[in-house]
């Protein structure tokens, strides 16, 4: 399966599409990775619904993307021409998409963005109010395209600062914030795919995925998706970072951001904020790639951001073939963790590399 | 299963016993944790050498004292009373033994001390001999459990400095240096052990456990016996521990160690290093717990200790449902790591703390 084309890769794991005929969106089951790669198409709501609830697509912009293609094919099923029924139509499998999953800022953002457009275009015919949501949809996934790909030619130019004759660059990556959660290039993996359209070899880069635990996005979409693109890529436990650092294997560490605060601390995968401080221990960059609309102004400090604490049994049951904990026991198990600002060397966003003081240079976000 | 009696938990959690009757060796089989607590008796040479060889005895330490055991209990059951004819089927059930597992160090150490007291007591009947293997055996047992008692009593006095009124002490250990790892107390946990010795209840310590990936030695065994005492226990993934650090959770960091080198780096479970980094980033005092066999004065350092690198389908497969990992990627799995000296604020021994200068205070170990 491995391929050097970095345009074939794409071909074969962009993870969300609308097909050809508009008629559904086709996604890759995420659910099968990294075992099994199979698009399924999605015609109706409820298969839409059933596809983000049970994470065959996940990733906050592949998400978003997802619901706006789910929602502007079956909006066009709807048969009345009479824009009344239509909108009340449209609220219904609107209002049904967004109660998938709960918590997922972009999935409401991607349908409140579709039915503005909606209300925007109210005295046209309904076919063409219809046109109009697809075109919307689309602009939700270039919009991605285009900021991932920023990000990943300014990271780019990091890692060509950084890269020695005939000696692979080695970049630590932890999660999975890539191609599979995005609409094409990911974030932190974003400055990788951009080295392979600038004629990169794979071998040019060496790419160290933390397995990430509990869920094992590392593991199972990370290492799935570098190999795929044909990116020299080794898995590692996440306690093993600490010795590839110290054998010098690591020149950059690339890591997403679920969202930056004011001061430019930044919320992330658990176990990041662990990530950013050996990297300040061995002396490495640690960068953060961050659409600016990650950047939360109103939030003052990391200190300010929720942390979710997830079920137990992801760490104690999940994946293995008999529980691996005892009963009677307290399990810890954040989602994700605060990794303070003083060790982030830099924030690569659509807009250029932000550097302290954060406070100030994240204005830009504003 | 809890029970609050510290020494009601030793009689049921203790590895390694001699049977009464002194015809077996039982064992808790350490395959069947955390699901099950099952003793088995290990009364021929073929039995000792299974359990051995398939883990259900395991921990330097517990090796040592089943083996020698062991031998005592199958060498009783020679017929011959004459020396030669004794000595050649000892001999042949000890080099049996010793290949159940052939990189470890303290089955080799014990086997070879029970030959020593063989060929000391030569001129004596082989019956006499036969009783001084027991007492050999005995002895083994006995002074792992007196060093490792005296660990304890000097990591409690650290507990006790750090204990505030109404609070429990955190303290985070990685891998398992337990009861189930040793002939009785254990390493990095004898000092909680002997705190609960000392009166301390087991809601006063509450002690987090990495799970310890890839084998998760730390879900499965340390969480195990920890809860066993009655202590109040959590179980993290080891990419959590810096967010329990920054909660200001952990007051104290044991961990054991496999070696310790002439100036103070030590070896030990992967991941060990990364702790000792957060550790020193977060200000919490990290101590290794030493026997001082472990002191190697002829390893420069850290440096000169080789390390095992184990198969890959450790992380990608075992425990799995199914394959967790792509096909195609290299995956970095070492066993051990090493601990720079200048991230270890003290190493405990049965003989007392040791600071810096660790190239002089290891000198105790001569």
């Amino acid at each position: 399966m491995i391929n050097n084309s970095i345009e074939e890769f794409f071909e074969q794991v962009i993870t969300v599409k609308l097909s050809p005929q508009r008629d559904s969106v086709d996604i890759i089951d995420q659910t099968l990775l990294p075992g099994k790669i199979k698009r399924i198409s999605l015609r109706t709501k409820e298969e839409v619904w059933e596809a983000i609830k049970k994470l065959r697509v996940r990733g906050a912009p592949a998400i978003g993307v997802c619901a706006a293609f789910g929602l502007a094919v079956t909006v066009n099923g709807l048969t009345s021409d009479d824009f009344e029924a239509f909108f009340a139509g449209f609220k219904e499998i609107k209002d049904y998409l967004a109660s998938s999953r709960p918590t997922a800022v972009n999935l409401f953002w991607a349908l409140n963005r579709m039915e503005k457009k909606v209300l925007e275009s109210k005295d046209l015919p309904v076919a063409q109010i219809k046109e109009l949501l697809f075109d919307e949809a689309l602009a939700i996934q270039s919009e991605d395209i285009a900021i991932s790909h920023n990000i990943g030619e300014f990271g780019f130019g990091l890692m060509k600062a950084l890269k020695k004759e005939g000696r692979e660059l080695g970049i630590l990556t932890h999660c999975n914030a890539g191609t599979l959660a995005t609409a094409k290039y990911g974030t932190a993996l974003a400055p990788v795919y951009t080295a392979l359209e600038h004629g990169w070899s794979g071998s040019d880069v060496h790419v160290y995925c933390d397995e990430t635990r509990p869920l094992l996005q590392g593991a199972r979409l990370t290492a799935f998706e570098l190999s795929q693109a044909g990116v020299t890529t080794t898995l590692q436990c996440d306690n093993m970072a600490s010795m590839l650092m110290k054998q010098g294997k690591i020149d950059l560490i690339f890591v997403g951001t679920d969202r930056v605060a004011a001061n430019g601390d930044i919320a992330n995968k658990i176990g990041t904020s662990g990530v950013a401080i050996l990297a300040k221990h061995y002396g490495i960059p640690f960068y953060v790639c961050a659409p600016s609309s990650t950047v939360d102004l109103d939030t003052p400090s990391g200190a300010d951001i929720p942390i979710e604490m997830r079920d137990p049994s992801e760490v104690a049951e999940l994946w293995y073939r008999e529980r691996m904990a005892p009963g009677g026991i307290d399990i810890f198990n954040p989602a994700f963790d605060i990794t303070d600002h003083e060790l982030i060397t830099g924030i690569i966003t659509e807009r250029g590399i932000l550097y302290e003081p954060f406070s100030k240079t994240l204005e830009i976000a504003r």
